[in-house]
């Protein structure tokens, strides 16, 4: 198994660092994997915004109601960005490209694109030894996030991520069973069974970690998230911000 | 510089493969990278379909135009799914987490998530000699793809991948400058003069590259791109699988 495997296939979330900020060096590297990663139609449609200013990040630990957002190597926050692609626009222009910037293809476009650089993100800084956790409790309260950063229309957040020097060694959590996440040629649309052999794995998992162990399943958790309305607020947000609007 | 960031950093897409399918251990390999990114909160709200079928392939080519669909080592279909999150649920408890849900909040926990799982995809068959290219013209016609696939509600097709023994060696392409994608606290609204001076660069590798050299620069690519309505009927379609609806 090469290094890289390794890396990719050892991955936990880390969420707790020791006071080491990421030198600029190992920043830089993490920012050119991250624009490396492959962009649809060349649109790199996906900014990031790195918060060293310390009033900022408490305010994004307090929203996202976790301390390693403020304590950590370094934070950054990966947006959805088609702004950059209007900058060139004449009024006409964008007049003309607004309905098609504004629909849900490149709402999925930009989503994606920040995705797949923030993977890549992650995956060079666990090549460095580093830990790293995505903070998906930015949105929480979306509308604060874009107000602390003070993005323009058609720069949305997504999400955050957190880098630093691990301070704990959690286990590495199970996933799903293989054949309930890759078919072949057909969606096999029953596969109830499989999850729940998968949930005497995960019951297994929470009973015996080491910290933080609980008696829960995995269908019982995604029935509680499912059950509870959640961020019911985003859909708003999102066509606020000049997103997924038709 | 280690291994995993050399294989992130000379990233190229591959589009022309060697007639030598995946081995299974290098599936399995791949599958197994894909699962084991990060998932927010633990749902893991994607599926793979790997497409062998001939027909089906012929025909997902045909509809993304591009002969590397059929023609690779392998081709996967990455979808966001939150149709297993329901599988165990009662007819009670469904009615009571539909409208949660189908909000663009779990649309985008969806896509991230897939992204995520495809990502590292990419990067595991990379660091094994493999190259790759993700295939965004599914979604030329998505309704077809969703019916080729027969896919159940709440299971959504967003993006393809190939995967093979590469059998062109393109050069790297260029990203936009650093400058122009990672800020630092505050997002800098006008970086107009970083396009022009990202435009002068892409202009030299459109003149220069080995195959299929042009005259042109990224503005005016993104200028046409979004003045020319394209994939319009993504919005309906992805509301009619049971996303992003509220």
């Amino acid at each position: 198994m090469n290094e890289t495997l390794e890396t990719i296939l050892n991955h936990k979330s880390i969420r707790k660092f020791k006071d080491i900020p990421l030198t600029g060096e190992q920043l830089n590297t993490i920012i050119a994997s991250a624009q490396q990663a492959s962009t649809s139609s060349y649109m790199m449609a996906y900014s990031i915004i790195g918060v060293t200013d310390e009033t900022k990040k408490a305010q994004l630990a307090e929203i996202t109601g976790q301390s390693y957002v403020k304590d950590n190597g370094h934070l950054m926050i990966f947006c959805a960005d088609l702004h950059r692609h209007t900058l060139h626009a004449t009024e006409d222009q964008y007049e003309e490209m607004v309905e098609n910037l504004e629909n849900s293809e490149h709402f999925l476009v930009a989503a994606i694109d920040a995705a797949l650089a923030a993977q890549n993100a992650a995956i060079a800084a666990e090549s460095m030894g580093l830990g790293i956790c995505y903070i998906g409790s930015i949105r929480n309260q979306l509308n604060k996030v874009d107000e602390i950063l003070d993005l323009p229309k058609h720069v949305l957040p997504l999400f955050g991520m957190v880098f630093g020097t691990p301070d704990a060694e959690p286990d590495k959590k199970p996933r799903l069973p293989k054949e309930a996440v890759y078919f072949e040629n057909t969606y096999q649309k029953d596969h109830k069974e499989k999850l729940a052999a998968f949930d005497e794995t995960i019951a297994a998992y929470y009973a015996g970690r080491q910290t933080n162990n609980r008696s829960d399943s995995w269908t019982d958790q995604m029935l509680r998230r499912f059950t509870k309305p959640i961020r019911m607020d985003v859909t708003g947000i999102v066509k606020k911000k000049g997103f997924n609007k038709q």
